[in-house]
């Protein structure tokens, strides 16, 4: 018998890591994406989920050139075996992720790109991100609105809203390589907030995929204190 | 010297705390608003938050009335001594709120109506409330969105949103008595969310004025535990 494989079906996985961030915001010595929480830096437990999910991607770290040498005692310090590759952050998260981009020279295949600073995402969310981006060409987490909204207009005045029909925008953000590689290669706008609003400046639509609710963004030490607790 | 006082000008105020949900989200054995943190139940912090900013506002409580012996429990065994009066919830919240409207005898005046799970209301902004709402008729705490947002489009798709446009709604929502009663005066539709949409159902516009961040809505085991990091 013989075994018939499509090898366009084996497509290679990626996953950006994006942490270019100096992190002043926290009042901490160190950006808050080093800081140890529940046993170990949040970007490791980062890591760990995209490991968890996908052991066969390969994983691209983008932080500072400055904090590189930090970066590698911590990975000895907490014996952190996990492979990865290094990657310069650039100025702007755009510019962090085009350089991740960059560094990736296959066209064919998948890439996630996940805020460094994101350590509480389901691998479940990652795997189907992968499954749908594969599919539609792209994956954007988001979740439901807890609380009311309302929509300020132009003359001072404000509306509300459905909040049924909002979704909060997460990462991880899945697409295919050649699409967003495409994408990324545009002058930077204001109006680039995350990966979906780069890849849908050049007409295309992005899909959406459920997102789990603990996969806060850590920028506040009130967001820590909800981290340490969600690591217990 | 004739001292002139103007009467119209010492308006009565009163703060609507509203509690009448049974709390079984959090998998207590009581509901969640009785539940100490920070050395004292919710809804004594929460009604601490208004006398500090209001020590001559009229509190009143309105929480389920098979709670009501429960609560005068808790509140010797607290030491709790803030006035306050009881008032039976409904079965909404738009009716516990009725009912806490119903009670108030005066057409004069002003009203704060106040989620009792929101311990971290800043009394500054309980102020605030009531100057705007003196003024304008009412005034809405909300706070500026975190993340990107989405609004889900009726063919499927899902539309990008300038986020500056976009606020979340908390309270205290706080109205000029007469007011809020006449738009109290309606049959329940799904679509009163919250005291805003109520008053709004009469063709008035709501005022919004800036809340404060960690005024969250205490409603999961992760909340509470990002409480009880703020109480400290």
């Amino acid at each position: 018998m013989l075994l018939k494989i499509d090898l366009k079906n084996i497509m290679k996985k990626y996953a950006i890591i994006v942490a270019g961030g100096s992190g002043t915001r926290m009042g901490a010595p160190m950006p808050k994406q080093y800081l140890e929480i529940g046993g170990k830096p949040i970007l490791m437990h980062t890591l760990s989920r995209f490991f968890e999910a996908e052991p066969k991607a390969e994983l691209i770290l983008v932080i500072p050139e400055k904090d590189f040498s930090l970066w590698k005692d911590l990975c000895v310090q907490y014996k952190f075996f996990i492979p990865h590759n290094l990657v310069s952050g650039g100025n702007s998260r755009f510019q962090s992720v085009r350089n991740g981009l960059n560094s990736i020279t296959e066209n064919e295949g998948l890439v996630a790109i996940h805020d460094g600073v994101r350590p509480f995402v389901n691998p479940e969310v990652i795997q189907e991100s992968f499954e749908v981006a594969k599919e539609k060409g792209s994956a954007i987490a988001v979740v439901a609105l807890k609380d009311s909204i309302r929509r300020l207009t132009d003359d001072g005045k404000s509306v509300y809203q459905e909040r049924q029909y909002f979704r909060l925008v997460q990462t991880p953000q899945t697409f295919q390589i050649r699409k967003i590689k495409k994408a990324f290669d545009v002058t930077e706008l204001h109006t680039f907030t995350d990966d979906a609003t780069v890849y849908e400046h050049q007409g295309w639509q992005v899909s959406l995929i459920a997102g789990n609710l603990e996969n806060i963004k850590i920028t506040t030490p009130e967001d820590m204190a909800y981290a340490a607790y969600l690591f217990k």
